[in-house]
């Protein structure tokens, strides 16, 4: 790989190839209303994984792909991929993916701006003649989305073989019917998915570069347009811890006497945050959330001192380490609060989604290139999980751009201006363009 | 009224009126069963307040007020008056009272207990031919239990002509009708009520006594069959507590980027829960408990900073400056944590019930009557709120019983044993007896 030094764009490449680094930001507006559009469901965006509304994306982003004149594939899982041949087909290719799935009402851009991105920058290839000294290949990745199956990255662990059998009897969260089903019904091959059949190969792959809404305001806080990502945060997760206690008369009970659930619970949580101020005073990354927290509707009352609480722990991290910590402390906390106050915790098996860190060499070129193409760039933590995350752990050399996006995502408000999200596409552009010179 | 020492029953009164002492606890068995067997739904008791289930309960007290040959009223809030001649028909009477409804679901024994046990007194003196030097009389309460209506002593408010208006416009949980359209269909008399006419009269009452089931375990705990009340808990509660933050991912907002709803919620209720802990060491009466609290499952997840909490917080104590520092501290520490959490805590206008002393002298004169007759009993305050505390405080000097009771009360699973309640009762008809001696 080029190292920053001898990757750089130089002037005279700016001056000379203008329009070549600047993507085709009108094709991108006509995607993203059509993916609006055809996907639109109430106040948001609706494209279930494996269901209509994913498939619609896919179908538009495969028009674009035959109107782009790129070689066309899908994969057992029906990942899509759209090939822009490079000067020399027999090198490693270069992978531009993101997921088309969206959670119910999420926004237009999570996920769908990598894929557009992509097609973009391939559009400004195509209006210069231009080819890349390798194949570079838009992948539109299926079900990224876990609200739908509580499996994560299921398009990308299947494109590499290795998606768990287990997940395929994983239910749909509306529909009740088994990922297996769903997917059956789209096309997919399950055969070769139960089988393991890879259809990419991490040696055959030079990078994997992702372009993503930020999730988050940082960017907007920091008033920058653009994010490189140094590391996804992995995620390690009680979804269904419980606490049980006693139910009794609020009145008749003293403190003693009392096996309060949500007294010992709102305690959990609370020294939890206060492990995280130390945490965050240490510089380890770490975010802890409790989401969801319930005491029962059916059995609780303003008298009545608690029996049970139902919760979620969700500990975030680049460093599995730290999550690691947080999980241990979280159980040696519940069991002291067991015995001080007579409650049993059921925090239950927590699920784990792995780090994965940026590679740094592309991290360091794409920093060079911003300043350079005088892109106002930042280099951040992804709280969020992404595709990337397979990528790297796969071997893949990753990386992921960041657009600053207002209102957050997975709601109907996100919102990207496109002169942001331009800037991240020529970012992209100039990495390709460079990347073997 | 007597004092301690000259009240005593003495040797030679328990040896000469052994069954004068003593309750009807035949009569107490099948009133109880009759109770349970035309009041029984599910797995419980069912005794609705101003409805079919409170009404089947008056009716089978009514007919054995009858068969005792009692002295029958009702007032215009039906609430059912059976009147024991006493010896002199001019002194002041004696009240023993109790509710006869019940909570949905509710067990045989919270309020009925004390209706029935004022019974079986007096067919203890009928058996004996005795009469009491004043007139006693078993006062069967109307509505109770707020849980029908949110409206604190109905029945005993309104026979002293205290019912406030606005309290008749409160609509049932379940029916959504006003309890004057509930009242009016049972034959109550609106006009009366409305008018503020008075039935009881407090410079008319000696005494208002009142037996209960302990809704709580510390007469099991303390392996006492007895409980004389010192005072009741009042109660200040804050009903619809929210707190609002902002929805977001769980995964990209660091902890200075959050507004969550539950981090500042936890922190609440723990740093109430401490300084409980102050109270409790510095032997201040008070119970805190938080029976309800919940995220809300149409936009909490697993994945997202919580916007939005409800919330109760519930403070009860014997001694209303207490309730009133901690609600103020509540309202502080909120204020606080708005501008460290960047929240909005509303934690509403707190509603209160009024404490109430139980009468010095009677405590003193029952305590030395359990002692004589051989009664472990324990002096303890009361967590829940009770008619008497209408008494105590419209200036009857009030005092109750409390018999133990496993499981706790308003659930189908609470049970008194009869040997308990035939202690309890012993020592009520031993208090009449002596009271004028």
């Amino acid at each position: 790989m080029t190292t920053v030094g001898s990757c750089a764009l130089g002037v005279a490449l700016m001056s000379d190839f203008p329009k070549l680094l600047d993507p085709d930001l009108a094709l991108a507006g006509e995607l993203f209303d059509q993916l609006a559009e055809e996907t639109r469901k109430g106040d948001g965006i609706e494209r279930d994984s494996y269901g209509a509304g994913e498939q619609a994306a896919h179908d538009i982003i495969r028009r674009a792909g035959e109107f782009l004149d790129l070689e066309i594939h899908t994969d057992a899982a029906l990942n899509l991929y759209l090939t822009y041949p490079g000067t020399d087909r027999s090198l490693p290719s270069m992978i531009i993916g993101s997921h088309l799935d969206s959670v119910p009402q999420g926004g237009n851009f999570d996920g769908a701006a990598g894929v557009v991105a992509g097609l973009a920058v391939f559009a400004g290839f195509r209006r210069s003649d231009y080819f890349p000294p390798c194949d570079v290949t838009v992948m539109a990745i299926r079900a990224e989305e876990a609200v739908w199956f509580d499996v994560p990255y299921i398009g990308s662990y299947a494109a590499f073989g290795e998606l768990p059998a287990k997940s395929l009897e994983v239910t749909r969260s509306d529909s009740g019917r088994s990922l297996a089903e769903h997917m059956g019904e789209a096309g997919c091959n399950l055969d070769a998915i139960r089988a393991g059949e890879a259809y990419l190969h991490s040696e055959q792959l030079r990078a994997y570069m992702e372009l993503h809404i930020e999730q988050g305001p940082s960017l907007v806080n920091f008033n920058r347009p653009v994010g490189i990502v140094s590391a996804i945060r992995g995620n390690l997760r009680y979804r269904n811890a419980r606490c049980l206690g006693q139910y009794g008369h609020s009145g008749a009970l003293s403190r003693g006497q009392r096996r309060d659930a949500v007294a010992a619970t709102t305690a959990l949580i609370h020294h939890l945050n206060q492990t995280w101020d130390h945490f965050d005073a240490g510089n380890h990354d770490l975010v802890f959330t409790v989401g969801e927290l319930t005491t029962d509707p059916a059995f609780h009352g303003p008298s009545k001192v608690a029996g049970e609480t139902r919760f979620v722990l969700d500990f975030r991290s680049t460093d599995e380490k730290v999550m690691h910590r947080m999980a241990k402390y979280a159980e040696q906390e519940a069991e002291r609060l067991e015995e001080d106050a007579g409650v049993t915790f059921d925090l239950g098996t927590p699920s784990f989604c792995e780090a994965a860190q940026m590679d740094e060499e592309i991290i360091a070129e794409l920093g060079s290139l911003a300043e350079e193409l005088k892109i106002s760039a930042v280099k951040m933590p992804s709280g969020a999980g992404h595709d990337a995350v397979v990528f790297a752990n796969f071997g893949v050399p990753s990386a992921m751009i960041f657009v600053r996006n207002q209102h957050g995502s997975h709601n109907p408000k996100e919102s990207m201006n496109m002169s942001d999200f331009s800037k991240a596409a020529r970012l992209l552009s100039a990495y390709l363009i460079t990347m073997l010179d």
